[in-house]
């Protein structure tokens, strides 16, 4: 029988635990002064000279004496009787000690004269305005931008020390192959390494990979030891839940510390910490967006307890657009698509499925419910942290509903007008409420293509909004079958896997009223399967249509004038699209 | 006579042009997924397989006919017939329909027993339930985060085509020596061009430095022809200007189109853009702060054009800290720190001079004043867009007033705690003015050490407000001089370079007035200055005491409390940064 976790440790408490066991860690590299952006300072860095180094002339002119040039009027010009010629940026002689701009002088006979006498001082740059040699110009612990290269190297600083965090990343699994293998039946592409990589390098640690350790308990203890003499902090990635195969919590627990196994928190319950050597040994969850959870909130937190610097990203402070359940007791993280809609900003929520990267993906931020709430309501504020630049939240156009693939091809014919489509998976009748409640730019609808349907399940739920409807695409469904359907196969019709959409069910059992059959079977072997034209074309079969579904883009008249809106429009309605959906059979009629 | 810019174009007029000149660049290189991270996709990306790619098992337990549990009750148990035992992930075996978790069952006589009937498909992750192939995952124009870098590769991505802008970068200057050349008399580092690949390396582009090239107009012209024959745009540094040894605007006018020389835009005036075969060579300032300006506003808006994206940073709305005055007609950019002080974020600016690198390094922020408006006022709304992780601004500590050195090691000896120390310039009078609109952590104030300067120029302009007055350091301030001054040469004193602070002017105008001396000369040559104890120590001179200066933290006695200000008085009582203050001569009295 497999183990299951006796006791979650709630979140904080799991952080508080880590944190106290590897309080600090004290590495450092010294690294050329080009490849220290995104590095954070290990030492304060000083200035190694001043700047200016002397004193330097603000603007072309003469340096002059500033006592001979006392009475200088527009009434009563002076000559320059002691002057030097100087230019921008040189250095400033002495005995003088002010410098008069040239547009200020005229030449007479070869002497320059003025108009108003220059104080004591004036226009020159003094030694060490900039920054005096000695002088701090970064303190420990400051995450290197790209424009502090420029004032280090101007202030005479060539390598720098930064903070350096070794991170050795094991991946586990006898099912897995690198990417570049094609898999065989049953294995799998191993990923998540790579996930690590890529974030934890953006965090500013320097990782190593090494090659997948099948599941084998010698094997995964020989590599974990190995790469714990090798690095800071081991991530080892899979294996850290309870089933059969799931060797990390018995190797780590023979050759260490368990500090915790299992955390309340959602996805990445399966997550184990182990001090192994002095080091901590993180098991990471096998799913992966289990897996982004804990690699940014348990060991990017480590990291950063550690001194290093996440990436800069923005929060956003914004409305939910409809309630989130979530169980007391766990930390949840759920990915979200922001978009401002009428001037207010909403988060929707995607799917929160620990093996849907894809939500991941379609998202540009992530909110946190802690583990007090049980749940958050719509229409409630909450922080979004974004994972994409805050600018480009002005250019998401939110679209919750049914997420037809066209509506991929879609936002890509928007792609050159800059706007992007983040379509929220939802029912019709959550898209129609989420119309109701202004929270996205456009509502994607599936229905049947009958007045009937538009009107019972859209209109009477918006009964004062004005829409305008945008078809987006058109399908003709039907039965497919090998065979030609007649009344004796009609009779004892098996139907294989349900209908993908409402949609269809409603054609399919319209259909079947029509034709007076009285049930159709549900299940393998099928006779049929119900299917578009398009689909049952290309695998060669009979079709007997059943009617037609519409996916259209609904948006409230007074956004359509909204710019995004429009391009959205226009988008739906451009030969380009047009041509993709002639291309799959899906043009709707004009 | 130089030549003077006859007219400037309006930043979004110049932006304007650019766009039209130079509307679009369609190049594309493919690179392995794992060096994807920051780029931004040339073509839309589509899944080349389905994920799960067939049906799986979502838990450890049985595969079953789920028409075969029907009736299963409690008070009813029924055993499994027919079923597989199946791991989760495992493939899900046809003719079953349903899992049944293991922990739902029990072991009767080998045969497991149920007592809940089983849903049709229930527990199966179905095939193409995270991803279908063909479907698209990521849209084109879309910067690749590290998290996709996971997905990408889960859908079967290993090679990605992203959009490439290749930049040529080419320094110009007789007077300039590359980084790790020690700079002789005259000489200046050359960095600008390495901050401006730092900075369009994070933007996305492609970034190739050219050697630095003499104030030669052939030389220019060649290198810039060889820069625009490699590259897909071509940053000139320096030269743009309008002085004798600009030869930028000459040498681009001559092989190319000039489409606008000087904006008006501070800092970043002398900006040049011009259409050499097609292609914008940009003429960038030489002061690196007008350099920066252009680099982001000017540069980086073309990258964004061509569809690449910025790093994601945060953008702030903030109540500015004091009035800021501009020029009506100039877009003007200004360095400022951001820190929350009582629940409110406040914005406290830096100074603004071109050359002043160190103002940015001091910053973790900046606002733009647009041309339309003649400043902001003290407490209006700004948007402040960060330069650091939005995290970091709750653990930025503002500190107004003298920006004493001994300030920048507080700051490191605040580290270990995770909070920044951001000093802002401003008088006396400006940090007194800060502490009673309650804008900043701190004040910190540098006055004679005597009651009256503390009643005169503190107390009361905060007769309401309670106050705790933290010793920071203390100089004894006097006048240095070779000889010993006696009546003779005090009768004739003259003093070199005027004090540096207004309180070291109070003490010796206060001393003078003691030994009865009627006026110091000030200028060169001279017999005396005044400097500390230690620095007239340290060089050797003779020392006549005139007082103590005391550079003190004020805080309200409200804020002592805030967990940031709390460690801010605790590191300035710390026997790291005593110590400190002992080896430099400057340790308060307890």
């Amino acid at each position: 029988m497999p183990r299951r976790y006796l006791n979650l440790t709630p979140l904080p408490e799991a952080l508080a635990a880590m944190r106290q066991a590897f309080p600090s860690l004290d590495h450092a590299e010294t690294v050329p002064l080009r490849e220290a952006v995104g590095r954070v300072t290990a030492e304060p860095l000083y200035a190694e000279c001043s700047v200016p180094p002397v004193d330097i002339a603000k603007f072309d002119g003469y340096a002059v004496k500033s006592c001979e040039t006392r009475g200088a009027q527009d009434q009563r010009p002076l000559p320059l009787l002691e002057y030097a010629r100087i230019n921008t940026g040189e250095v400033f002689p002495p005995p003088f000690d002010a410098v008069v701009m040239i547009e200020d002088t005229w030449d007479e006979g070869g002497i320059p004269r003025i108009r108003k006498s220059a104080a004591f001082g004036q226009h020159i740059r003094r030694a060490g305005e900039d920054v005096r040699a000695g002088e701090i110009v970064l303190p420990k612990g400051h995450r290197i931008r790209p424009f502090d290269i420029g004032a280090l190297a101007t202030y005479g600083i060539d390598r720098v020390s930064v903070r350096s965090v070794r991170v050795g990343i094991v991946p586990t699994g006898s099912d897995l192959v690198p990417l570049g293998t094609a898999p065989g039946p049953g294995q799998t592409i191993e990923t998540n390494t790579l996930m690590a990589e890529a974030y934890l390098t953006g965090v500013g640690a320097t990782c190593r990979r090494y090659e997948i350790v099948p599941d084998d308990p010698d094997l995964i203890r020989k590599a974990v030891e190995k790469a714990v003499g090798e690095n800071d902090i081991v991530i080892l990635s899979a294996g850290s839940s309870a089933g059969t195969r799931d060797f990390s919590r018995d190797v780590v627990g023979e050759i260490g510390e368990i500090i915790f196994h299992g955390i309340a928190v959602r996805p990445g319950k399966p997550v184990l910490l182990a001090n192994v050597d002095g080091k901590p040994v993180l098991g990471m969850p096998g799913y992966p967006v289990a897996a982004q959870t804990i690699l940014r909130e348990v060991a990017g937190n480590l990291l950063s307890w550690w001194g290093l610097s996440p990436l800069p990203g923005g929060e956003l402070d914004v409305r939910l657009s409809r309630r989130l359940a979530s169980d007391l007791g766990f930390d949840e993280f759920v990915p979200v698509s922001v978009g401002r809609v009428n001037g207010t900003c909403w988060a929707t929520p995607h799917p929160r499925g620990s093996g849907i990267q894809m939500a991941v993906v379609r998202a540009n931020g992530y909110l946190h419910i802690p583990a007090e709430r049980e749940g958050i309501e719509g229409g409630e504020e909450v922080r979004v942290r974004l994972t994409v630049p805050p600018a480009s939240i002005a250019r998401t156009l939110v679209c919750v509903g049914r997420r037809d693939p066209v509506l991929g091809e879609l936002g890509n014919c928007l792609s050159e007008t800059g706007y992007l489509i983040h379509c929220c998976n939802a029912s019709a009748m959550g898209a129609v409420l989420a119309l109701r409640a202004n929270t996205c730019h456009a509502a994607s609808i599936v229905i049947p293509e009958t007045e009937a349907a538009w009107s019972d399940q859209v209109l009477r739920y918006l009964p004062d909004v004005d829409l305008l409807r945008v078809p987006v695409a058109r399908t003709e469904l039907g039965i497919a079958s090998a065979d030609p359907l007649d009344a004796g196969s009609l009779a004892s019709l098996r139907v294989a896997n349900r209908p993908k959409s409402a949609a269809a069910q409603f054609l399919l059992d319209a259909w079947l009223d029509r034709e007076g059959i009285e049930t159709a079977q549900s299940g393998e072997p099928a006779d049929a399967r119900v299917c578009s034209a398009h689909e049952a074309r290309e695998a060669g079969l009979r079709f007997t249509p059943i009617g037609h579904e519409s996916c259209d883009l609904v948006v409230r008249e007074e956004l359509a004038a909204d710019e995004g809106v429009a391009a959205l429009i226009l988008a739906a309605r451009s030969p380009e699209f047009r041509a993709y959906l002639r291309a799959v059979g899906r043009e709707p009629e004009d």
